[in-house]
């Protein structure tokens, strides 16, 4: 079955997909008619062409007719143009938005740094970081370093403490990481020491 | 986000996946780049042109260049005639030929018979798997229901058994269902009462 | 805190129980008052005394008035004393007693033979199996392995096949093992090799 | 098997524990000898009588020579007088111990309040922690409520701060709730609105 075990392979790359489900993902498009397959394969086709990445913040959104190259939170009036919030992926950003509490601008790092990796800037976009900010220079006053609360969230944290501390200190730029403390759910007797201590720093 | 949300409900039907894989799926393809997508969606395409179903078993098969209509295991003159296995779908198929212990012939139903459905021929190729039958008439000796052992697969089963007697009997043709016992892994004291029924009725 | 710490420790023994939910078991009791304390310690003691070891099938029963030395399944008139059923713990027995399909007597090994261990007759009742064999003779006509379907299980049924050989064929008692096969719930999808063949041989 | 299924009544009472758990432990018990049942016991039955609460923060301890009626850390002369923790129970007190980042004094409530519970006084020392506040007069600078991170430990805060707000304010008392934001392991993906609003919130 040669055809089908090459998408089997694809699937088997998807995030999270081992090959028992990208068989089922195969046998599942079989059973699905002509148009229904011309229809994904053009909404896959169409998803590079419609969404393009923001000059500016390098997140992914989709082409409007006005044909910007920056997107919608990086074109507006209304954000805090004083405050950059640096997440790992798209993801990250969208859960930030949803939560409704951030009005600042973003830059979207496209990835983090494994601990003892050699080569980090080839992990995230630390060149177009820096570029940016240098752009930014005189309006912005604060850089959030929101990467995840794990060791590689902390390395990532790490490494653009270090590339970012000349120029930070240059413009009297602040560099702040989010809180930590109980995260909601979080229950006493199964916290780590690190978070209890940081939940006491932070206490209010 | 219009075409990314598009393909996101086009995932989110895949078996098995929610809304928040689809998503994570959508920003997998994102950062391919265009010849893995291009790649990723002749394969799709293609998946319709060369993969048939066999006429005489039903299960999906690689086209090769003799264009034959009938599947390698269906012409095949090694596997035996007059015993052949119906099952619900392809994959159950494959877990039966890698166990190397079944030679016969089979019959893939396309799917099974919920509990109460009112159209069950709706739900499995109840008429083809009679016409079959009916054309191996005289080399057919018995017929295995090959279900799940949970309540939808002893439904299907029960539901092929009312309408194959009719022909079964005419031909003589011998009906057995998969032997229930203890499957690999299994701990008596977690066994509900028919496992246990059964392992004590199939002791050899 | 000595007295609550050793506490913890024996807690820590019971099956499945960690230092963790040990220490929570402790507090637990420390929220109770006295007389519940004294009626679960005065439970434990009671254990022994009131509990004994069947001196036929070796399973634990609760004494009663007429203080008998066996246990209600092994004096019953009602059960068949051609049949033996070989557990491994009290809990197997007690899953086949519910399950209502057997009708036999019992013997309890007291435990199972892990893959090459030095010293099976350490792990089971090697010897009381043999002389309580040897006592039925000629009523017994089958002895039936009911032992788990995993590598422990099937290594303790190859012991005791060979173990039990010479007496068997001296009193002619057949040897049976409980059928394999699809239990309850299996998928055929997710089926192993072993439990695929094991249900077409027994397929009915 | 009465005495077995009393002591399986008890062992199901126990945090965690279910039927056929609570059996095992019986069973387990059963293959025990008599000189570690009367250790248990005695163990169990000592429990209360060397375990005592302390007369101020109301968490158990160990009774030493001394006798004293207040636990280690209550009379430690080392400890932070002018600040209290309130927990609920033992163990979240153990897990701010262990994590070495508190050097104040404890209150523990015994319990939670569930939210539309009638009888708040009854699930939590009400009294005894206003007595206690009463006494440490002109001491006490600040109380930290340290409840979970849930909707009965939110509860329970708000409790506690309607019953204390006249008595802290008397006393100039500073009440303080554990900070809010990521916990060791979060990641900001699968993180509610609430947890990056803190995080925002408590960012440094």
């Amino acid at each position: 079955m040669d055809s089908i075990n090459k998408l089997i392979e694809y699937f088997s790359e998807f995030p999270g997909i081992g090959p028992r489900q990208a068989k089922r993902f195969a046998f599942f498009l079989l059973t699905k008619n002509k148009s229904y397959l011309e229809s994904l394969t053009k909404n896959i086709t169409e998803l590079k062409q419609s969404i393009r990445i923001c000059e500016e913040c390098f997140r992914f959104y989709t082409k409007d007719k006005n044909d910007l190259p920056i997107c919608n939170i990086c074109k507006s009036v209304n954000r805090d143009n004083s405050i950059m919030m640096i997440v790992s992926r798209d993801v990250d950003m969208e859960t930030i938005e949803k939560s409704h509490s951030f009005n600042g601008k973003y830059f979207v790092l496209g990835g983090t740094v494994p601990i003892l990796d050699k080569n980090p800037e080839m992990r995230v976009r630390s060149r177009e970081l820096i570029k940016r900010i240098g752009i930014l220079d005189g309006s912005l006053k604060e850089i959030i370093l929101a990467l995840n609360a794990n060791s590689e969230g902390e390395n990532t944290t790490d490494y653009l403490k270090s590339i970012l501390s000349s120029i930070t200190e240059k413009h009297s730029i602040k560099i702040s990481i989010l809180g930590r403390g109980l995260s909601t759910g979080t229950e006493l007797e199964y916290s780590d020491s690190d978070t209890i201590k940081n939940a006491l720093k932070n206490r209010a």
